[in-house]
Parts: structure tokens; sequence; C-alpha cells
């Protein structure tokens, strides 16, 4: 018997994720706060629902991609909510880059109307998650990883099971991100060593891309980082410091420092105060060339 | 007409090039300090000489793999030198992990000898150093390093050329072992945070090494951080301070600061402070560990 | 004719304050959450009150001193709360140590129940709030501020005006206590640099405390830093982690990094971690001296 | 008997210190590298000597006021030198701001001439040199201390022993810089924050300095950082940048970290790289301000 799912917040993310689940041949209703956003999925064959508590079905499910704890925090506490919609049999999966503390929270909650609640975050940008090639990490109950194993197959290349602790999806995004921001910090110190010193850091990016750090991660970042076009907001400084704090309030929260984060969010924040909270985050590249006196800052 | 070529530097590095020249055919005379490191090489058909100038043929080429500056510069200032020795058409092509600014100073006392200098620096563990799997970065003129492509294609699995500005090579390495360190601090503390976040960091890090981060520096180090063995130095603590306040100092030197450096630095002296300068540098988890209150420092 | 006047807040701030507000000759009313901490003051003459909104007279004077943001937000928001008792002609003088943001708000308020509200937290330590040699920094209407200025002369050696933007003594405060928080970072630094090279940290300090630092923080923390009681605790480690919250939080809030501020930030999540939360702030030396080789951590 | 003395290093600090000397009725010999600096002092009545070495008398005193370690060096390395002419009960007082090791091994050097050495140098700028008004400390053989203790007296307002460990001195000297050093990036963050939340530094700063921080420094840089006038250098940004290196090659000798240390470090870095290393050290509120956002990087 086929599922009768739903998918809720249709951004940059939410929109190609939900467009391969139709692709796969599921059934589909959407639902967008701005309703414009949802047309392109209707042309595909997508429903589309006028709330989100419309576009749940009793004992069905519904994925969720908004921007923050506050965004989904709100739209669970909509009267009525799509969770009381969902009822006993229910399931709600996450992929917002959200805290594990609210993971928790709302997992408890979710559970006083028999709805389970799965933390699965995704890795990748828009242009992969199009391509279906996100890497998605889940944790929560495991029946219901299990009953939503196929669906996300139709979303990403691999999922990884982080157990029913269902925080620990959200940790391990958390983490991950951390480590995209560090490498990035990294990187962008060294290249500008490199030029400082006479080195065209293209071609020491090369050199390290295909070798020692031969990943995307690198690659990617490298490219850009050296491409220079950091008005080209492919992820947003702002939403980059979004993810960097979590990441340190997560750390605090755990009762642990986190220097490098200390680090990287201060570097954000510098070039959030230069005007570029709009802008790549990789225009911390600016603020840095700036510190080594090979560029004017552009304050505002 | 096969070259006269000597190796000098027999170290954990040195020794495994010095074998794959030979294997790769090569007449070769090696030196080492310490003379009976060079048995095994002997035994492989190396000729032994009893002081560096021996090791040296007028006209031919010497090898250096050396700890560091200062070693290299003594070598380079012993009466009689094995420069005065290599004499006109002389070549000296240096592996060591120095400054540019050594490497543009010997350049020019060499000079005046009619020697050329080239710096080529390695990147790779003594694993792959026995397997000529290194990847070489090289720099000084265009025909000296045309006149050892073959030699270094013996060590090596690639060579990366970065032109005439015999410093840029020393360059190159140090920003990419500054990047080496810095991706280690962020593996450490992001491997941390998962752990205080009751997320196996082992875990956390097959997902990061087979997806974003699917590379040699990222791979291996996971592995090492994860477990645990740190009193097993495969590369000293100390060593990789070294490394760091290359950076730090190559920073200095051209007017600008390093701050991931600089935290890095600081962190490989507290864990110098607390006993651990001979142990592997991924000790420095233990450290981080600390700070999260996960373990108690074993201090002095 | 004379003030109606209340206290609301008696910790080990609070409650010398009133005991100066009624030495002073005051008719005082007081209120505390936990009522036993209202006896001394009752035994110098004070009237109790069993609510907050009890303790207020329409058109009279409420001083409030609470721990944080959330515990006068919550104050406030109590059903009756004290604000609409005091109505119009009504004045609330807000000592906590709260953000500019908090007190904007709630000034934005308490307005529409005809209530002034001025921002007067005060620096000091509980001896100094004892002895009335507490520093008042004061902001919000001018007319209000004239209005208790005796009052706060009963309280503190002087008051300081910033002006009618009532946020403008709050980020004051934060200020200064981030500048404490810094001077003991950097002091405790100093001390175990000299510790280090065997230079007595004590003889040090008296130097430093008797010449260009001859002033109360530094001579006050100096022999704090140096006595080692650490778990004496004179303010608890977890309110200075507050404080320097405010301070980081409060420069986010206003676009700018505060890399001073993380790296205390961190130096205190490390002590926590540790399990010194409750310790005296100043044992932030402990960490210090761990990572310096000379102490082992006293983990969990 | 009156003592033989000689003053060599008439810079800034030296000059006045000399003065002071011959103001209190000491015959003087000077020496200065540049010929022209020693004027004024011959025209107070100092005999003015051709090299360091005419400079002194056998068995009398040498002090020498030095811009770093390698400056002292080499005037300890002419041939002949000024301690060799000194001889048997020679003493050399150094005031210079140089490492413990450099004192530690000059001082071995000296004794086999029989020359004693008596670190001690002093805090305070130019205009308190000129009023006698220096803060000396001191360290070495108790009996050369007790020798010069009449002659500290007169450039001195008072000196502080630190016992027979020659280094011990430069430790003092070392930590006392970089707690000032420390305090200045405190404050430059701490008005900067002010400034960014609409209070007015100055007022900010005039609280500070007149109660919790009612000292010197505090009062001098506050002045200085508001004031503005970074080109008018009153202490060279790059000789702050050298005694912060002190600091920071001092803990790593001694093997410690010295993370306020490194912060300083790199923005007095940035600063430099920003083309600043001639103007004032309190320059570095500079880039405080452009790291926030108030103001354009004056960039190469």
């Amino acid at each position: 018997m086929p599922e009768n799912i739903a998918f809720i917040g249709l951004g940059s993310m939410g929109e190609p994720m939900a467009a391969n689940l139709l692709a796969a041949g599921h059934k589909l209703t959407v639902y967008n706060r701005t309703a414009a956003k949802a047309a392109p999925l209707k042309s595909k064959g997508a429903a589309v629902a006028a709330t989100a508590a419309d576009a749940a079905t009793p004992g069905g499910i519904v994925f969720t991609m908004l921007s923050d704890d506050r965004a989904l925090d709100a739209l669970c506490a909509e009267k009525p909510s799509f969770v009381e919609k969902l009822g006993k049999g229910g399931l709600h999966v996450s992929h917002s880059t959200i805290s594990p503390a609210t993971s928790k929270r709302l997992a408890q909650e979710h559970r006083k109307h028999g709805v389970d609640f799965v933390a699965a975050p995704v890795f990748g940008r828009p242009q992969a998650a199009a391509a279906a090639k996100l890497w998605i990490c889940a944790s929560g109950p495991a029946a219901a990883r299990e009953r939503i194993r196929p669906l996300l197959a139709s979303v990403g290349q691999r999922t990884f099971d982080f157990g029913e602790d269902v925080g620990a999806a959200n940790v391990v995004k958390i983490c991950g991100n951390f480590m995209i921001a560090s490498a990035l910090e990294g990187m962008a110190e060294a290249f500008t060593l490199a030029e400082k010193n006479g080195v065209d850091s293209a071609s020491f990016a090369d050199m390290m891309g295909s070798t020692l750090f031969a990943c995307p991660i690198y690659q990617i970042y490298s490219k850009l980082l050296n491409a220079g076009k950091f008005q080209d907001a492919g992820f947003r400084l702002l939403l980059g410091l979004k993810d960097v704090n979590l990441a340190v309030d997560t750390a605090e929260a755990s009762a642990m420092p986190l220097p490098l984060g200390s680090l990287v969010r201060d570097r954000l924040l510098a070039s959030v105060a230069k005007g570029r909270g709009e802008w790549d985050w990789t225009a911390i590249m600016l603020d840095i060339a700036e510190d080594s006196g090979l560029r004017k800052a552009a304050a505002r």
C-alpha cells in the first residue's frame, strides 16, 4: 500500500527534494508558506495544500525542510497542526538543520499524538539535491527509519543511520557543518599566505585538491575562494553564521569550548560588520585579505 | 650519460627515497651523520661516503633531506662543503621542509660555486615514501628542474612545478602542512563535540570520510584520532609544532596574521607542556578531551 | 514628601543595597521569592510583602536586582504585576545585569502603564554593596534619574549618568564586565608565564599592583589568583560565563566580532567542563596552569 | 670613592636616564652609535667616548639601554669590547628589554672577564624617564644590586628586587609588557563594543578610569585610544610587536601556550599589514573598528 506523503518547506533545498519524490513515482502533497513556490511542483503532479495541516493525512508521512529551529517550532505549534492531523501511526521526517535539543523536545511532544519523529538532515548544496545526490544522516525510532528507507533513497545517494537517539543526526549535521566551516577558514588562510609569498593560490589549490585533499569540500571551495565572485551567494554568509552558532551553542550546552568555532564565528561576524552578510560565505576570504594588507575593506 | 648522484640525510623519509633511486637503477652514493643508518642502503648497492663532501661528484647532483633550516645550513657550511665539491654544473636538490628565505639565501650562495639549487619538498608519510607515492613540489631554475624530472619520478607519484622562484615550493609545502594541521584541529574538535553529545565519533568520521571529506588527510587522520594510540609517534608532535611555527613565522615575515595557525600552535604547545612532545601529533585530541571534561590531563 | 519605595530581589547584592536604603532612613518594603531572605531586613525595620505586586505602591518606586534577563522578564510578566500596581507616576529602577535590548523592551511596555524605567546596574562585589561603595551607571528619562539621585547616593559612592537611551547603562555594565574578564585572563596568563620562568607570581603581581596597575581590579584579583582558594566562590564562574556571554551576544547583535570575549568564553567553558562552574571565576587560573603542565586537571 | 660610570645607548629612554644620572651629580661618560645623540648630554657635562670600550673604565660600571637582544649581543661582541675593558670588579647593568635567555648567556660570558651582570629593565614611557619616575625591576648578584642602588634611585621612583637569578627581571619586564598589551586589546574591544551600541566610549572610559581601573595604564591608554591620533607614535607599533613576540617566545621556550599573547600578536600583525607599523601601537583600535564595520581599512 503506498504511503500518503507530504512535503512542507519548498525552498532551494526542499523544492528539488520534493521534485525527486514525485519523479520516483510517489503521490505527493506539498505546502509552502509562500504559495507561489509550490507552482513548479504542481505542474509536475503534486497536490498543493492550503495549510500545513491540510497537507497531512492521518497515519501518513510529512517531510519538513525549514530554515531554523524557530521556523519548525512555529510550524508545529500552528492550530490545528499537521502533527495532530497525522495522529496515531503518523511520521514526521525533519530535514532541517536544527539543534538536537529541539528534535528531542519535538519528538516528545509528537509522541503525545502518536506521531513518530525522525531527524534526517542532509548534506549537499541545491545542485546535489536536484541530482538526488544528497547524503542523509538519520536518527529516531528504528521502525520509522525503516519505513522511510525507500523514500530517502529517492532524494539522496546514501543514508547513514545514527540510531535511536533522535538528536544524534542533528549532532552529526552540526559537527559536519562545523568541519566544513573550519576547512573553509583553513583554506582561505593558506591561500592568502601563499599569495603573500608570491605563489599563485589557484596552482597551490590545484595541487592540494588533486592529492591530499582530493575531496568535494576542498575541490569545490578552493574554486570558489579563488574565483572571487563573492557576491554570488550560493550559500549566504548569514546562514553560515547560523550554522557555526549552532555548533558553538551545542558545545556550550554540553559544557565544552570550541575554539576553532569561535574563531570562524568571529571571522563571519567581521564579514557581516563589513556588509557582506548576504554574500556567499566564501567572502570570508576578503576579510583575511584585508587583514593581510592585500585589499582595502569595503566597509559600509 | 648517467648522472652522478648522492643522497644526504637518511632518516625515516630520506632512507626510503634513496632506496627507490637505487631500485630504479641509479648509481647512488649516500651519506648520513650517523653512519649506521647507511647500512641498509649499502646492502642494496649504494656506495657510502665518509663525509658529505666525499659523497658529491663535480658536476653531479646531491639530494638532501634534513630535519630543519639549521641542519641544512650547517651541512652547507661544512669545510670543505659538498657544494664546493659539486662546483660548476652541479645541482643541489633540497627535499627538506625549510623556510623560503633559507632556500633563497642558499641558492644565492650556491651560485657563487656554479651550483644550481632546486627546492623540492615532498608530501607523504614514510609509507608513501617507501611506495614511491610521494607528491613533490619543485621550484628553481627550469633547466635544473628538467634535469631531475626522471629522478623525481623514481621517488614520487607526481611532481608539481611552481616555477623559477626558488622559495615557491617551500611556501607550498609550508602552506600545505598548515592546511593539514588545521584539518587536524577541525576534526579533533568536531569528533569531541560529537562524543560530548552522544554520537560515536568513529561513525561520524566514517560518514564524513566517505562523502564530503573522502580524501587521504581526513581518512588517515580520522582513524588515528579515533584509534587513540597517541604514544605511537608516526609523526612526532614536536615536528608538527616546528611545521606550524614555519607557517606562523612565514606569515609574520610577510606581514600577515595567521589566526588559525596561532590557535593550532597554542594547542600543540599545551600538549608539549603536558608531556606529549614525543607522542604522535594526533595527541592534540587529548588536550581537547581534557578541555571538554572528558578525560583527566596526564600532566608531568 | 517621602517616596514609597520597594526593593525586590534580596540576593548577595540586593540585600545589602536594601539595608543601606533602610540605614539612610527610608521606609522600605521588600520582597524576595524565597521569603526567608527577607528576615534580616525585617529585623532592621523593612516591611515584607507577600508578592511583588504587594510590595509596590501606586506612583512609587520599585528597585529590582535579579540574576538575569529571564528572571526580570518573568517578574514583570506576573499577573498582577508590580508594574501595573505602580501605574501612572511609578518608576522601576533596574539594577540587574541584563541586555540593553531587554531594558528597551521593558521600558516600552512599562510606558503603557505610565511607569518610567531606569537602568541602573552597579559595579562592585558584595562587600562594596555592604559598604555603600558601589559605582552605579544610570540611563533613562532625565526626570526619573533626577528623582532617584538621593536614593542611589545611599547605596553607591558615585553615580555616572549615561543619558536618555535606556539601554546605555546596560551597555556600560556589559562592557565594564568584559574589561574585568579580559584583565583576569591577562593576569592569569602573565602570572603563569612568570611562574613557568622561575619568578614568584605574587611578587610580580605586587610590583604591577603598586605601579602601572595600581587599581582595584588588579589588586583584588591578583590576590585571589595567587591565593589559590578557588573553591570559595566570591563570584561564581557560571555567573562570569553569563556576563561574558552577554558581551559576546551584544557584540553579535550589533554585528561585530569580539575575539577576546570569545577567548575568555572558551576559557570559562573549559573550566565548567572540568567541573568548576560553582567555583570562583578566578579558577580559570587552574585551566591555564593545566595547559602549561603546571598541574593536573581535576576533571569530573 | 665615586664610581666610574658610563651609559651606552642614548635613545628616547637612555638619553633622559643618562641626564638624570648627571643631574644627580655623577660623573658620566656616554656613548651612542650615532654620535650626534650624545651632544645634549655633552652640554650637560658628560664625557663623550668614541667607542663603547672607550666609555668603560676598569672596575667601573656600564649601563646599557639598547633596542633588542641582537643589538646588545652585537655590542658585547665588539672587539675590543667594553666588557673586557671593565674587567675584574666591573659591572654591566642592562636596562634593555631582552629575553631572560640572553641575560643568562651574557652573564656567564661576562663572568669569564670578572664582570658582574645585572638585568634592570624599566617600566615607563620617555616622559617618566625624564621625570626620574621609572619603575625598575632588578635581578642578579646581590652585591652588585646593592652597589647600584643609589644610582638607580637617580633614574627611577622605585626599584623592585627579583633576586639572584639574572633572567628574573627580564621575565618580569616581559610579563608586565604582556599585561599592558592585553589591557590595550581589552580596552580597544570594549570601547568599540560601547560605540557600536550607542555609548560614547570616552564617557565609558572616564567611568572605568576613575573607578575599577583607576591606574596609569588604563588612564593613559584610554585617552590615547579615544583621541585617535594614531600616527603620533609615542610607542611604535612594531616595537609593541617585538615585545609581544618576546612574551610568546618566552612562553614557547618554557613550553606553554599564551593564547591572549597570540591574539594580540595577530592583531598587531594585521595592523602592520595595513601599513601602520610605524604608527603608535594604540592604532590597533583602527583594526578593531574596521572588523566592526565602523571604518574603512586604510590598506596599502
